[in-house]
């Protein structure tokens, strides 16, 4: 590892040790019970510090608590891997998680009626309150990850033999979430640009009312869909909902977190995001919101009593059953909040980034885009059968040599061995790194003879 | 704040910002871009060392991202709240949350069959089985909470109206993962010593067979409630379940973690565990675990098949809906379990710790204990009605003087204002903090002239 990155985690892990020795000792002593450990641990930090600031020293720490390598993808190396980009912490978060690591550290001040989005210390009730605002929804709740914002819903409205209309690029999630409660998914066809129109959905509820008698349960579409990050026709989608009076499941686990996301201009009833894959937060964290026409069904409450003690549990929800995200998780989010809100205002940014990047590799003969091009998004699936993969079929090391080239780099999170259709993301990307990366790629082409027409455009 | 605890969360935060330095620099390069910050920020870093060192200084950050405050709950104070005692991090797994906070952080090597528990580097799928075998059970997974595992269970076993036999002391998410099968409770009544007996429970079984015509889908069965802690007779439980031949799902949230848990010698067929609340994990996070029984019911493989596409998606279980806790949850769960492991060993002197102190409160005139007595447990409800509640009668601060006394000793985890029945856990305190507790509980009660016992035993 970069001595310095090993450095930084050294002091951090240190620092732990101290935290661990405060937390060992009485309260009000006047310092760690264990004073000459202590000092020790001082000296031990400040030695750690002068490597860090020279760069300089050997690695004293390889694994955490023996067993788990220290990850320093993000410190180390430019992260292409293509759900991971907007999934990285803020420093903030990073903060929090030291903060609010411990299981129910948001639940100190957690006062009737016990529910974790009505806590005021910390800000939890507030956030609730910011984040359906950001979404331009009524109701939001936090979740452990996007698929269990599918759960509540499905489990909600679908009963079993119900029909759900999904994208022919859905997510698996989406699918077992239907599963989960019985129902029966239909898929909507790609038009010749590989994107959902509202047509296509409209035709596809048609048939299936036709052939069950009934209207689906419910529509699911991803705004950006996980395979080519092409973008679906979400509004046009959301009319044809109100047309038939079926809800519509916005699915932004790909826009929640990157890009302006109305909830009531797209006409969804629901919305779900995922904070691990585009909110800068640690997994398992999501979001569902709702409306207020919706917001009884999928955040009902519990009708259960006791049969015997008569017990009742007041405002506990069912779907979500009761709390969800109730440490560190939760508050990474809230603290990457800010942040999150503020990027998905330079979204062109990106834009301008994801394109200069694909306009590089096309430069490099025999490369094409999979996803619809211009790029709309920052993730994207291309093809480089003709150009990487022409010298990987001649290789010894296959595919393989593309990797070794990339790390070779600090190039990281390709799929290791694919040279033919591959994905990745410059989200977050600074431009230099973009530039780093669009040369590098353009290196390797011209280092197997693989023609570069730079600066075509 | 303490200043030592103050600084050392100062030198933490200051070291993530040089680690976002690093983050943003390009890979290869000698160092951070901004070589006089990162150097400005070093001297900092060396200054916040000097104040922990010396004890001195003032709070030079009160707010993570602005808005929220530094939870300091574990280093300034002895923390005797009920539920957060074995959620505790372990210094282990706050190192892993460091380097591991990144949302799909445990997805670096993901490959084929592409599922969480396969991953074998970092050593996600040893985990696995070393938690069943933890368990004495065949097969584990991680999920979002225990409540997740009971949700999972209940979904897979509990058809709409079908009878759940659960304790009257069972926690709400076991009713709430009920409701949302469409099931029925039945609760088991407690016996003149608060306890779920074996009889009870069958004789339970026999009712609603004899009332509903069919045997009831499940029985779900706190080892120690959340209530008072007392201990449940589960093997008995066990045995009966087997002789009815109904599943029976061994709710260990206060156990699995804390106390040795021997699946196969209770005869459980599902044992669900909580991370945060007695695996030292971040919330969310928990264990179910079960037999190759049941393993195919509970994690079966989806079944969906993608109309237009045949798409299919192979391994992914319906029930945890592919993968679950993606990245720092996990990784800190992973990083505690060897502590872990062997303090459930050290369980012994952990009920001592939680007599010695029920004891040194039964010395203070008027007080009580509500669970079982001696205690089974290091969580338990004591009653001082007749001690402390008659101080707050009087006092113009009424129970808050109790708490305003606790926090002035640097004590907290009291109900705020309880002074009747309240819960605490002296789980994980170390003998010094115990006899602190005793001696400060003493100390309260002489101050305002209750009598105290001291030593009587």
């Amino acid at each position: 590892m970069d001595i310095r990155a090993q450095k930084t985690f050294e002091a951090l892990f240190a620092l732990e040790d101290v935290r661990e020795m405060l937390r060992q000792s009485l309260p009000g002593s006047t310092g760690p019970t264990d004073m000459d450990g202590f000092n020790e641990q001082i000296r031990h930090i400040r030695s750690v510090i002068d490597d860090l600031e020279a760069g300089t020293g050997v690695p004293e720490i390889t694994k955490i608590g023996g067993t788990l390598g220290i990850r320093s993808r993000e410190e180390e190396y430019v992260n292409i891997q293509p759900i991971q980009a907007a999934g990285r912490l803020t420093p903030e978060a990073r903060k929090a998680l030291i903060a609010y690591g411990d299981g129910y550290s948001t639940c100190d001040s957690c006062r009737k009626p016990f529910r974790l989005d009505k806590i005021s210390k910390p800000p939890i009730a507030d956030f609730h309150q910011e984040l359906a605002a950001f979404l331009n929804m009524d109701t939001a709740r936090v979740v452990p990850g996007a698929r269990r914002g599918f759960q509540a819903v499905t489990s909600s409205l679908v009963k079993p033999g119900d029909t759900v209309i999904v994208s022919s690029l859905a997510h698996y999630t989406e699918f077992l979430a239907v599963e989960g409660a019985g129902g029966v998914v239909k898929e909507v066809p790609l038009n010749e640009n590989n994107i959902i129109t509202a047509d296509a959905v409209a035709d596809r509820i048609e048939d299936v009312t036709a052939e069950t008698g009934k209207l689906p349960a419910l529509i699911m579409i991803d705004h950006f869909d996980y395979q080519l990050a092409n973008e679906h026709d979400v509004s046009g989608i959301g009319k044809v909902a109100r047309q038939y009076d079926i809800p519509f499941l916005y699915n932004g686990a790909y826009t929640v977190g990157v890009m302006p996301v109305d909830g009531k201009k797209i006409g969804a009833d629901f919305i779900v995001g995922s904070g691990h894959k585009s909110m800068a937060s640690p997994a398992p964290s999501g979001v569902l919101a709702t409306t207020d026409e919706w917001a009884d069904v999928v955040f009902r409450t519990t009708q259960m009593t006791g049969d015997l003690t008569n017990r009742k549990f007041g405002v506990k929800e069912v779907e979500m059953l009761g709390c969800t995200l109730m440490g560190s998780t939760l508050m990474a989010m809230i603290a990457s909040f800010p942040t999150v809100k503020e990027r998905t205002q330079k979204w062109d940014e990106e834009l301008k980034k994801s394109n200069f990047l694909m306009d590089k590799l096309l430069e490099i003969e025999g490369s094409a885009v999979l996803s619809e091009y211009p790029r709309k998004h920052a993730l994207s699936k291309v093809d480089t059968t003709g150009s990487f993969d022409v010298v990987a079929e001649k290789h010894k090391r296959r595919g393989f040599f593309f990797s070794d080239e990339l790390t070779k780099r600090g190039i990281v999170g390709e799929f290791a061995g694919a040279t033919r259709a591959w994905k990745l993301s410059t989200y977050g990307l600074s431009w230099e790194k973009i530039n780093y990366l669009a040369d590098s790629l353009q290196d390797i082409a011209e280092k197997y003879e693989i023609k570069v027409n730079r600066d075509k455009l």
